[in-house]
Parts: C-alpha cells; sequence; structure tokens
C-alpha cells in the first residue's frame, strides 16, 4: 500500500463470541479499515432496556474490555443493580453487570429521543475508543425465535435461561422481512475491498444478518467489483468451540462440520478456512467452488487473532 | 384503643429528609396506619429513568436503608453505572447508586409496561418490607420549576447541579392544573383519623401537594368531620435544619420564621408545633387560629423521631 493512502476496508459479519474474536484480529491489523457488521436479532429488552448481546459482545472485546473466558459482559464487573432489581422482583437469570447495564441504559434513553441505532452504537463505541466501527445489520427491530419441542421461544429464553438445552427444530426472524440494512451497512459493503464472514453461528449469527433484504445482494454485487468474500468455519472437528453451532446445524438437517457450514455459504464465497484439524475437508470445499484455505484457525490469544486476520488478509491479497 | 380494633389512621404528606426523619418516626408509632402523600413535583428523568427523589427519601427511610446524614440514596450504595454513565458522556452531577438505580429501572419499565405510578410505588415498598404506605400525590407529571436570574429552572437543575445557590424569584408547578389525588390518596384521607404535615419545605415539598386540585377539600372535609390536623415547622430559629426552605421564603416575600411558615398553613390546620427555640412565637401562632405546640422538635436519631412522633398524635388526641 504506498504510502498517504487509505488502508484498506474490510467488512466483517458477525455474531458474538467467535466472531468478536476474529474482528479483533482483523482491528489489530487495519484498525478503523474494519467495519463489523453485527447481527441484531438476539437484541431484547430486559428491565426495560435494550440489550444487544451480539454488538456489546464485538464492542466488549475490540474495546479490550470482555470478561476473559465468557461471551458476555465486562472483565471485574459488579451486580449491585442486578441484585437490587432480584429484590424488586424482577427476573434475573439474564445477568446484567453495573457497567455493562450502564450501556443499555444510555442506549434506551438515546433510542427514546429519537437517535437510531447505529447512531447510538456508533457514539457509544466512540466512547469506548475504539477504532473500528460497528454497525447494526439494521435499525429495525428484528427478533431470531427458536421453535423447540415447548413451542416457539425467544433467542435469549432459549440461549440463556434453558442454556441452549432444547432442540431447535425451526428458525424465524420476526421483523426481518420490512427491515432494510442501513445506509453505514450499505456504505461498507460499496467501499468494501473484503468481506469476511465469521467464525460464528451461521444460522442464529451470520443467518439473521444475510437474512435482511438486500444484504445478499450487497455482498453479490462488491464479489462482481471483484471483491473477495472469506468465511471461516465455526466447526472444528465437528464441533462448535463455542455454543449450541454443531448441535443446532443437525437438528435442522445440516451436517455439523466445516464442510456442513462451506455448504450454506457456496454463493456468497470465494474462500472457505478451515482449520487444520478438517483439513480431509478441503476438497469437497473445493468441490463447491470455493478455495479452501487451510489453517490453525482456533484464536486462544491476541497474538493467534492477529495471526489468523493476517493470514486471512494476505490469502485475500489485501 | 381497644383490642382487636384498627390502629388509627394518619396521613402525612411529606417532601424530602425533613418529612421522612418524621415518618419514620409515625411508622414506628402506628406502623401500617400510616400513609405518606409525597410531592411528586422533584420528580425527574435522568438517563431515561423515572426518578422520584422525595418518595425514595421516604421510602429508604422507612426501611431503614438511607445514607446516614444524606438527604438521598441508600447506605453503602457503590457507583459503578453512574461512573460508565459518564464515559459514555452523560451528564453526572445528579449521583444515583447502583442499588437506587434499580428502583429508578424497575419503576420505569413498568410504568411503559403501563401500570400507574401508585401501582409501581407501592409494589417497591412492599419488596422493601416496609410498614406504612408511600402515596404519590398524583399518578400525573407535575414539575416544580423555579424561576432564578437566569431564568427557569427545572428543579433539580436548581436544587442538586446549582446547589440551590441562586435566589428563587417565582415557583410554578407545571401539570398541576390537570393533575388530580389518586383513589389511593382520596381513600387515604377518608378514612384518616388524623393529617401531619411535615417538616418539609412549604414552599417546593408540601406547596405541590396542596396545589393538586381537590388536595386541599380533602383536607377540608376532613377537618369538617372533626379529623385534627398538624403541621411542623421545617424552620427552627429563622433557619431550615437542611435544603433552601429559610432563603426561598424570604426570596419569595415571606418571613423565615416557625410563625411565618404557620401563616401559610393558618387555613389548614388545628396545631402548629414549634420547636422549644422559638418559644416566643407560639402567641403569633395562637393569633392565626392555631393552637401552638411547643417541643424538641429535631430529630437526631431514631428514638427523637419516635418520641416527637408520639407526642404529637398524643396531643392530636390520636
Amino acid at each position: 500500500m504506498a504510502q498517504g493512502m487509505v488502508g484498506p476496508r474490510v467488512v466483517a459479519l458477525a455474531g458474538g463470541v467467535g466472531g468478536a474474536k476474529l474482528a479483533e484480529g482483523l482491528q489489530a491489523q487495519i484498525g478503523d479499515g474494519l467495519s463489523v457488521v453485527v447481527n441484531t436479532g438476539d437484541d431484547c429488552n430486559r428491565h426495560g432496556l435494550l440489550v444487544m448481546p451480539d454488538h456489546d459482545t464485538v464492542l466488549y472485546n475490540l474495546a479490550g474490555l470482555e470478561q476473559a473466558g465468557l461471551g458476555w459482559g465486562i472483565e471485574g464487573d459488579t451486580f449491585a443493580v442486578m441484585d437490587q432489581l432480584g429484590a424488586y422482583g424482577e427476573e434475573t437469570w439474564f445477568r446484567l453487570g453495573d457497567r455493562d447495564l450502564a450501556l443499555h441504559v444510555v442506549r434506551t434513553s438515546r433510542l427514546r429521543a429519537g437517535q437510531r441505532l447505529t447512531q447510538v452504537c456508533l457514539e457509544a463505541q466512540h466512547a469506548l475508543g475504539i477504532k473500528a466501527r460497528i454497525l447494526p445489520m439494521t435499525d429495525a427491530p428484528v427478533a431470531t425465535e427458536v421453535r423447540t419441542d415447548e413451542g416457539w421461544l425467544e433467542f435469549q429464553d432459549y440461549f440463556v435461561r434453558r442454556r441452549q438445552a432444547p432442540d431447535v427444530l425451526e428458525l424465524r426472524f420476526t421483523g426481518v422481512d420490512v427491515a432494510a440494512p442501513t445506509p453505514e451497512v450499505v456504505e461498507a459493503f460499496e467501499l468494501a475491498d473484503a468481506i469476511v464472514i465469521c467464525p460464528s453461528n451461521p444460522l442464529v449469527s451470520v443467518g439473521p444478518i444475510l437474512a435482511v433484504p438486500a444484504m445478499r445482494e450487497a455482498i453479490s454485487a462488491a464479489r462482481r467489483r471483484g471483491v473477495p468474500v472469506a468465511a471461516v468455519s465455526p466447526i472444528i472437528g465437528g464441533k462448535a468451540l463455542k455454543g449450541p453451532a454443531d448441535r443446532m446445524l443437525t437438528s435442522l438437517g445440516h451436517e455439523a462440520s466445516a464442510a456442513g457450514v462451506a455448504r450454506l455459504y457456496a454463493d456468497l464465497c470465494d474462500v472457505f478456512v478451515l482449520d487444520e484439524e478438517d483439513r480431509g475437508q478441503a476438497d469437497a470445499v473445493a468441490a463447491l467452488g470455493m478455495r479452501p484455505f487451510v489453517t490453525d484457525s482456533i484464536m486462544t490469544d491476541d497474538a493467534s487473532r492477529a495471526r489468523l486476520a493476517a493470514e486471512l488478509l494476505d490469502t485475500l491479497g489485501i
């Protein structure tokens, strides 16, 4: 890249933990060249406050504030508000730390004052000093719901309260039909030099993003301009590193394998990243029309996140 | 009182600290016979949450949770949310503790879900196990505003942010004209054996309560039934024990003295309680048509609160 030029611009599609880790690696490589489009289907109302689990997991990771080893919240946070909410008879199974809760208070307040969701999120990101931009996939309300043998459940009811125990028999993203990508998301795709689908649950993290009308077309339009698109498998050795993606793939009729995920992205991607452990599935990926890229894809620390991001950008020619 | 009968029922009108102290004394004497009608003119919106300073000061006092020596908040509370709100660029001059904030979150949430203010407050009181009932003077929004040489200010802007420094030139209670006492307040007056105006600021604490249409008439109707009404002076030796009542009386053309306060209540009360220090003003009170009752009215601890309440009930024949 010539001196004085704008750095490369990458759009990453992400859900929670796995997406946040790769986003952190990408931010380490390209700083403010990164735009992360996050799933908002998991967003929920708790105690009258809007909570955005995927946005905030990415936010706290990019800000270096994330709770080590957990997919939510701020390291060292306290729970004084939560305990007192319990004293007033509120449900407490969805744990919100005090510093975390401040974000939900601010965001809810500013939304009620008339700001757009994206504006409110960008302000919070700026306040925490992150370099990248995290863009809600849409400003419209979308609610991921899962059908189990108990019937339809709100996503967090399934995910947190029931600890993903029930088999998921069907998914829906209520509201997505009338949602639209934001101007910020549209612009990010228009300016992108590469697009990365992070190792997030393809069904309930990346799925809602791709279900927003015009979102797939925005990716396809970028590809027609020669912008490479890569996806990173969230399944390694048939297992999700975190979360229920493997069981959900199976119960919804897909294959719980890297190749099974590759099949879901075959019409969108040029490159599919597999872990060394799944090297044997590289041919299957190639047969789907994508270039397989095999590497150590487990991100255990900042260095491995940055390394995977660097390798990924390199293989995309960025 | 004969065994098996319902205990005496007292309605107390109260603002913040002084009112809360006498209310605590009354609760110690008559328990669930006490209904406290609280000023809601100081209520405000902070960070999208409804904050009710007077209700909550009374609540925390009656629950034994109040911050010693301060007119707000919960003893030992932490400020993690507040600090983080500051990081997001929110104003932090109105300090809300974490446990305190939980109440504002719950109340705002339940109000938005369609509950009445009084219901929401009664639920919170029940959750904290208090015996008395604290009744907002109205469920309708009323906003106390003060005119200073800077123009009209919201009450908390004057009271907290500017630390009551500016002279108050005029008062208004926006919204009070279309407010109404709640069914709970109406019933409390109908069942009252005595009514007590607590040693709160007569202009901005008791004033808004009495400005609610039908409130004065509810008190007058009780008097016509023979229910005694007493007021306790918040001014001792020409000074307010806490807050700007003395300066506000002067700047608004009243006398900053027990007798000056007595004059404001002359058409409402049968008994007016003066501190020993103001014994010399007893005749002036009598000349206004009220029976002066002189006692040590400074409430420094639980015992003195209970003693003043006991003396007060005794002099009212309760």
